[in-house]
């Protein structure tokens, strides 16, 4: 890259997220794409002391912690041509209107599908072979409990997942179920029976698969359409000791339902996320012996915020070696998801 | 197929096992693989009542509860041509002498491994996140710790995983590990550098694998050379925090070293085996918050058990149609597994 046309690398981050996103050697190969500042502001946009920094920012990047008041990113960032997010939805940061005049955004929401999948992957197998169960009744008794703990209905040959949502971490969760003797079932209103076919699964209706899917995991965006999609009626539908995971949002499910449903002893649950976030001191949910209930866990965390650091500096790269950026979002794109 | 030639496949199994293994549409297609008879004696091959019937078995069908007692195969069944094991080991049925005189032997070990090793997948997911730990520590405090319940340096991301054993259990858990950001070591006495390498792993001794890993699990065989073979040193070894994985046999382990070393806290586990295999009423394994502990039920359980059924029966329509058996194990195979 010719030295003349070296860009402002602007990164608005706060001190402790930047450090955790990006290791040394992913910094030294930030360094090398063009000329990297750093926020005085950290990762407040709208401050004063931002503001020369951010005038003459051609790219800029951003991710959790990094807010703008309100303000508009074309009115901070005037010269901005590329916002490069190291988190998943760039929400706060961007509206419709950036699009339209041209802002090219990136974001590392693939990066942190990935965990949430993993995550999920590993809840969906233990929960189709009822190892939860097993574990909880095998401490329980201090002896392997008499009757089928493992009845021949489970298990995961031929088991019947279902997945709600081909969203990014629905996609994942498909690609990673394909070693497995599994029959997926999907439900999404925006993916058609050849597409779903084509990611290894078939599509049916959310009655549909609920009715039939030995574990069900959510993987909806939160929107106003979607919030408190999943209803007691819903929930009802599911086989007895099925298991339902969420990892999405708490808000789209009925919670009291879900509570009700699940103090039955029915179904099982496998919840990463709640609404409030946090379950009321109270809440059953802590002490029912069929919940696994984990502290919104799933996604990036640990070594797995680095992956999201090392991807945007692979973006920045991209950006400098003049090559299309691997995850831009679309417009399109930007308009149906959360 | 001839009708003349129709072999007699003898079924000796338990009732129970018998039809827990082969579904309604299975039992036909064997049916259409020769003359299909269920030894009167179930699995005891040496019962007086199953002589006859015996005598005339050219495929003989084995499984879980099926004995000799002591006896010979080549004399309870001289005809013999094929043993079709529906379980993992055979060696209970058969020796050295039997692979000498020509027989046949198919096992489904490497059906049985799939659930063992999609289990143990899923632990080194969750465990590598520390998903059990940060369960815990949610339900104690019904709060989001304080403190970092994800240190930087856990995680999925270049995580190292050591798997111990590159048994059928132990490749196929290589195999599935191929789509996630970890980096794998091998320990395998048996298996090359370039091997593990095709495997997905770098080959590395015992020392190396359990100082450097943060998830280690065990896939050897039990036999005199391998019992006791993890030690108290090897268990020190491990890095803080790491996680030990056992789904093989207690008896691997040192179990007073093993308990020693996670009555520390410094290190978790999660067993799905034990010596003895019902840890005794006061053992501390039962309430350690850093131990999973399930009751042996990593394998085949449930529908999984169909799946060895519908192995077992493709095996013996390979016969019947003169192919080559998916799943026949050589005298070689034989002389070092368990």
């Amino acid at each position: 890259m010719n030295r003349f046309t070296r860009r402002n690398i602007v990164v608005a981050l706060p001190d402790d997220t930047r450090n955790h996103l990006f290791s040394e050697q992913s910094w030294k190969r930030l360094e090398q794409c063009g000329h990297v500042l750093v926020s005085p502001a950290g990762g407040a946009l709208a401050h004063p002391a931002a503001t020369r920094t951010l005038a003459d920012a051609d790219i800029l990047v951003t991710g959790w912690g990094t807010t703008a008041h309100g303000r508009r990113l074309r009115e901070l960032a005037p010269r901005l041509g590329t916002l490069v997010h190291t988190a998943g939805s760039v929400r706060t940061l961007v509206d419709d209107t950036d699009f339209a005049r041209g802002l090219t955004v990136s974001s590392q929401a693939e990066n942190n599908a990935r965990p949430v999948a993993e995550y999920t992957l590993a809840m969906i197998l233990l929960s189709g072979k009822s190892v939860f169960a097993a574990q909880h009744a095998y401490r329980t008794h201090r002896g392997v409990p008499t009757g089928p703990e493992l009845p021949a209905g489970r298990g995961l040959y031929g088991m019947r997942v279902g997945v709600v949502g081909a969203s990014r971490i629905g996609r994942r969760v498909l690609e990673l179920l394909r070693p497995f003797d599994v029959e997926v079932l999907l439900h999404d209103p925006y993916t058609s029976t050849e597409e779903a076919a084509r990611l290894g699964a078939r599509s049916t209706s959310l009655d549909d698969l609920l009715t039939h899917c030995q574990v069900v995991s959510l993987h909806a965006p939160l929107l106003d359409a979607t919030r408190g999609m999943i209803t007691a009626r819903h929930l009802r539908l599911l086989p007895d000791g099925a298991t339902f995971i969420n990892t999405a949002r708490g808000a789209l499910v009925d919670q009291d339902a879900l509570i009700t449903e699940l103090a039955t002893g029915r179904i099982h649950a496998v919840l990463d996320v709640t609404e409030p976030e946090l379950p009321e001191h109270a809440s059953s949910l802590w002490t029912l012996p069929n919940v696994v209930l984990t502290p919104h866990t799933a996604g990036s965390a640990g070594n797995e915020v680095r992956r999201l650091g090392d991807g945007a500096v692979r973006e920045v790269e991209r950006l400098a070696q003049g090559r299309p950026l691997a995850h831009s979002i679309s417009r399109e794109q930007f308009s149906r998801t959360a």
